[in-house]
């Protein structure tokens, strides 16, 4: 991704009772951030947790979801307007309450 | 990234008394883990941290750093033997205990 765009990372802590339904967000909640954000999205990626520096450590985040923006103002004029939209899907997914973190691409 | 790729992050957490020194990390880190693992490495990824969900809240991380692998085997056979001096390289940019996380590509 090009230095100097916006990385807005969702990650989703694991823990006993927690449950995140990786079908319906790699592709009904995907298909919600495209429909509503368009073109304003220059990248998404996705994974799922599998383990940590231990072998046999169960992984800090069961899932990660990064979406790629060309600018904080673009991230902010494109997300703001849809915020309760896209929060109110999370349910449908997951009980799981994400951290969320906005970075700077470096590399 | 290809989906079935295996990515490490290593993520570090901000706090107080916590600093990061991004110049050594983007460059000399960067530059000592493609000398060890070489083309084990399939892709690899930077940020700095910039904020929180909440506007003037402060970033979870201050930094998160990823390294893809075709596969977990070529994860644990390139990076074994040389996690000790990787490891020994880390109080050179920052006094941050990381949290590692291995994850899968879904997409």
């Amino acid at each position: 991704m090009k230095k100097g765009s916006i990385k807005v990372s969702v990650l989703y802590p694991s823990g006993e009772g927690k449950h995140f339904d990786m079908d319906y967000y790699s592709t009904k909640h995907v298909a919600l951030l495209v429909k509503l954000l368009g073109d304003a999205i220059v990248g998404a990626s996705i994974e799922g947790g599998l383990g940590g520096a231990v072998p046999g450590e169960p992984p800090t985040y069961a899932a990660m979801g990064n979406l790629y923006f060309e600018s904080m103002e673009s991230f902010q004029k494109s997300f703001g307007p849809h915020a309760h939209t896209i929060m109110a899907d999370v349910p449908n997914y997951t009980n799981i309450e994400p951290v969320t973190q906005i970075s700077e691409v470096v590399l």
